[in-house]
């Protein structure tokens, strides 16, 4: 096993946000669930996209925001995913690459457009996305750079991402290569709904040994093992993985590596502006600290910090200088 | 002179914003004069963007940034500008028509596509703008609605269209037809280095009596007469206009009317994040407070609160509801 050149290597949906105010009447009136993702036709998204408020545009997706993350505070970086030669795409490649983080996947020609996520932020700040995957859905087994992958200490890949034909299959053979070339894979329950349509799936891959780092918020550690009560599900899933991180909002986040427990609270923060990307950036900073060689405490506070920075402003990816405010933190 | 059905119908350029962190030795050597806005060819804006941090993506535009503010106060407004068939175009055009403002101009076919502007916001929150004008300077004359510019109480045009020649004729048709149908026309001077250019097309459209309702900075309207002493600028000039507004950043605003002067401080504020779309906000106050019949003074202040709104975050459209700001402001 030859050393790794870079800390984390990602696959995930390559997706363009559009974010926008909503009230919790626009929620209800659309029929959406609130604080949910759901999958979006074109259809769907075009008439949507009609009756939402203006909107910004930000480079998002939810394994890209991570390793933007992780890039911002100073690792090394790489990203698979499916852009298509447009307009979207030029913003995202952009956006990735101006970060320092490895892209290389080429751009898809002709329909469908670049992924975009129209995201509905309430006055609570709470994020509803409506995710239309256009080129994200086609990433080819074929773009799965070997030697990319073989270099990081860490594969992480996204569950959204388990919900297309293509990029699954993708992902089952990245995995493989990472394994084989003795690195580690961590792997992101992205959402309840999402662990709903794979529940099958997802325990397979972490009884059968493919997981070494999962990540999963409150709801989804209780949906995958299909319980109301936390300890238990916590305790079941720690037992399958050698290192579990879940995060609980304002309730802080806890980690569970080799049977030791682990726990941080919440950072304060003044004002939750939009969570959007919130999870995303508390794994971006967990894995950046054990990139780092910190121990499990010092890396789920940095995990608390990114996450706190992101949800204090619009859009899924820092804008503060983070690695700064976890410096100052942590006095390193 | 039939009743207007419209508060204000603008022509400018449509645009999308991509705003980004820079640090002045950015700016220093990619050798652009710090808070200004500059022209750039495709090359240019490829060789640029290509060195740029990451961004985010707003719809931008002076004139339309000043419909929207206007729009977002409850103003009835009417825009005109040209963008592509692409998906930069889509977003100008849903964003300013979710504000409910017409927006009929078709979206031309093929290249060149939508203006971008590349801003670089330094850390002392001074916007520096690089422009890519795109479709946007393909502005037909016939683009020029007759019926919806007579509808409109006033007619705002930006002095920044005045750089292409097609928008510059298309706006000439649109004062004749604005005075002809006994409507008032407001210009903002936009920018120092614009006047340089346009100077004596500037002094002329004001000697003409072509404009009702001039905007300038401080630096502007000593450009436009060629002087430093301020107050000789402004009795130049407002002796040539019957309203001239002038705002002088933290040193507030003042208007002269008829020969009468006024004048307002800045509003307070915490933190100034990025500064692009103040002139064009306080121009959408002042303009605002003039079609609800407000006086001369509360029009001041509505012009510096939307202003500061604007100024306190990232894009040149309002976060807030300024509307709400407003009202508790003047007690309406």
């Amino acid at each position: 096993m030859s050393e790794a050149t870079l800390d984390i290597v990602a696959i995930g949906n390559a997706i363009v946000d559009v974010i926008a105010r909503a009230d919790d009447a626009f929620i209800d009136r659309e029929g959406i669930a609130k604080g949910s993702m759901r999958l979006i036709d074109t259809e769907t998204a075009e008439g949507l996209y009609g009756r939402m408020a203006p909107g910004i545009e930000a480079s998002g997706g939810s394994a890209a925001n991570t390793v933007a993350g992780i890039a911002a505070l100073g690792g090394k970086c790489g990203f698979i995913g499916q852009v298509a030669q447009d307009q979207l795409g030029e913003v995202f490649a952009h956006d990735i690459r101006a970060l320092g983080v490895a892209f290389r996947t080429a751009a898809r020609a002709g329909d469908p457009p670049t992924a975009r996520c129209l995201i509905l932020v309430t006055p609570d700040g709470q994020r509803t996305m409506n995710t239309y995957l256009g080129a994200s859905q086609y990433l080819p087994e074929e773009a799965i750079d070997r030697d990319l992958i073989a270099s990081a200490e860490i594969l992480y890949l996204e569950g959204y991402l388990w919900d297309p034909e293509q990029p699954r299959a993708a992902m089952r053979a990245a995995i493989e290569i990472a394994h084989g070339a003795g690195r580690k894979v961590a792997f992101s329950l992205s959402d309840a709904f999402c662990i709903e349509r794979h529940r099958a799936d997802f325990r397979a891959l972490i009884a059968d040994g493919d997981v070494d780092i999962l990540f999963a918020n409150e709801a989804e550690i209780l949906s995958l093992n299909e319980t109301d009560d936390f300890e238990a599900a916590v305790s079941a899933t720690a037992q399958q993985v050698p290192t579990l991180v879940v995060t609980r909002s304002e309730k802080g986040a806890l980690a569970v590596k080799d049977g030791e427990r682990f726990q941080v609270p919440a950072e304060p923060i003044d004002q939750i502006v939009d969570t959007t990307g919130a999870g995303d950036l508390f794994a971006a900073g967990f894995l950046a600290g054990q990139a780092k060689g910190l121990d499990v405490t010092d890396s789920l506070t940095m995990g608390a910090i990114a996450a706190a920075e992101v949800i204090s402003h619009f859009g899924a990816r820092p804008e503060s200088d983070i690695k700064t405010l976890i410096a100052r933190r942590l006095g390193a």
